[in-house]
């Protein structure tokens, strides 16, 4: 029988099958596909709709922006939802908040002790000259020395090194070691707020959603050690039009940081600073981890690499 | 407040704007956003799992399958049926039945006049030689003239010209404009069916399913004349174990030619015919256009690349 109506066909589609495969892909997969049969049926979906989303999402994995998409329509910040969720059901200490990764970190950069410049290189500075600094602590508040702390930010024209052919490998992108009291810190500029690429398969949803596709200024994070659970965290700049309105949904309480006047007479000859600079100070604080997959140094978009 | 739950996440996703944009896609996507939102919560999607799916998906616009995997997940067929049940809600005469075009036409085959051999300059033939022909007539049963038939195939190794590189750009894809009466015809070899290429992201998921990603042997058709509706269909050659089981739902009662023995001496000499041979005798029936709309020239890939 090779005729058969939606319903049907959605039956045959949902349960043919000549080997175990995998249970859970094959439920998941169902769910999906079921709703978008009903999507279709229910909002009749022309076959023009239809295809003119197909070509959408070829163009948007083309362009490598699927990660960019999730973030803008609310699914990152989904996931970091539910995890915190988890943690209060648990009655996990909560450490410090959570915030979106974002399709943009690139494992390995150059690893340096306790400090370092983002901007090493760079005179004069391309911004408002800043320092960050303060310490990784356990959820008891013990420091933590050794942890790796991972830091990356945009350039003046809000652009990522590795995805902008104008930037250096690793440009604005270093991990620092914590010294045995569990501080870090790092000289770099303060990074402005930056949209999606006009003219992209992201901007052209967004186009025709009505909605605008900016981020308010902030710096990244990923924070590992041992024995305690992976932080991928982001702190805002304060005072930007856009920290309540993030296209990414990322901004939280918690993490808008304080700018500080520093006085360059006060220890930071070996960030090389020599004027009056912007101070900000953050404390990470890390859940234990229950378990070894808590604490893998990888981010995200290396596990979906691997997986 | 930048601090919310998930269904309050959820409404500002489906509701932020600043323009106007376009009512329709953001209905759409309103409803595929809500559902999966549900489907991660209700199937308690791990962080892991959405982030396997996003590589998967981005991996699988970047191979260019996306028309592949929703083939393989039956919507082109739900298309289909969708036209069917709209033709028999407005009593049109249906014709040919329609099947799905697949993601693997191409635009602008060399055309010829009433007959063309699809294999030109290859000797000996690749396989068992096939001449295929008939007319094409509307619904009331008069022939069309100066119809134009594309028709394409694989090769003897189950690939498509242009989407392999071993293959001449247009081998096996041919145009044929119909004779005053309405007739075309054409010579090749069988092709043999095919299956999703091993270690893509279809295969990949197909893997995962515990499905099979066959199909059965098969030549594709775009028919195009002026007053009528364009008709996207196959034809399935008899006997094939997947018949009943095509990975792509696109075999349909009405389509499975039937093989007859052709003698030689009887006219096919323009063709190159001078040995027993295959006879397939198939006549297109197109419905009347009812807009421009219906006629249009281009088949979905290059609407999709249009829009």
């Amino acid at each position: 029988m090779a005729e058969y109506t939606a319903q049907q066909l959605l039956d045959i589609v949902n349960t043919v099958h000549v080997a175990e495969g995998n249970a859970r892909v094959r439920q998941i997969t169902q769910r999906i596909v079921t709703d978008l049969f009903r999507t279709i049926e229910e909002l009749d979906v022309t076959p023009d709709e239809f295809w003119a989303g197909v070509g959408w999402l070829t163009r948007l994995g083309a362009s490598g922006q699927t990660g960019l998409i999730t973030a803008g329509l609310g699914f990152d910040r989904l996931i970091d939802i539910r995890m915190d969720e988890a943690d209060e059901r648990a009655q996990r200490a909560a450490g410090t908040p959570r915030a979106i990764e974002g399709p943009l970190f690139v494992a390995g950069a150059p690893l340096s002790e306790r400090e370092v410049r983002l901007d090493e290189g760079e005179e004069p500075p391309r911004g408002e000259v800043v320092v960050m600094e303060g310490r990784v602590l356990d959820t008891d508040g013990q420091p933590v020395a050794g942890a790796l702390v991972d830091v990356w930010h945009a350039n003046e024209l809000g652009r990522y090194s590795h995805f902008d052919p104008d930037q250096a490998p690793y440009h604005l992108r270093r991990k620092i070691r914590t010294g045995a009291d569990g501080s870090y810190r790092f000289r770099s500029f303060i990074p402005p707020g930056y949209a999606i690429p006009p003219g992209s398969p992201t901007a052209e949803l967004f186009d025709a959603l009505g909605r605008h596709g900016n981020r308010p200024a902030h710096i990244h994070f990923l924070v590992v050690a041992e024995g305690l659970r992976t932080l991928t965290t982001q702190v805002n700049i304060p005072g930007d039009s856009f920290l309540d309105d993030d296209f990414a949904f990322a901004t939280r309480d918690g993490l808008v940081v304080t700018l500080e006047p520093g006085t360059p007479a006060a220890g930071y000859e070996s960030l090389g600073i020599s004027a009056p600079f912007t101070r900000v100070r953050f404390d990470f604080v890390l859940q234990k981890a229950l378990s070894a997959d808590e604490q893998r140094p990888e981010a995200r978009m290396d596990r979906v690499a691997a997986a």
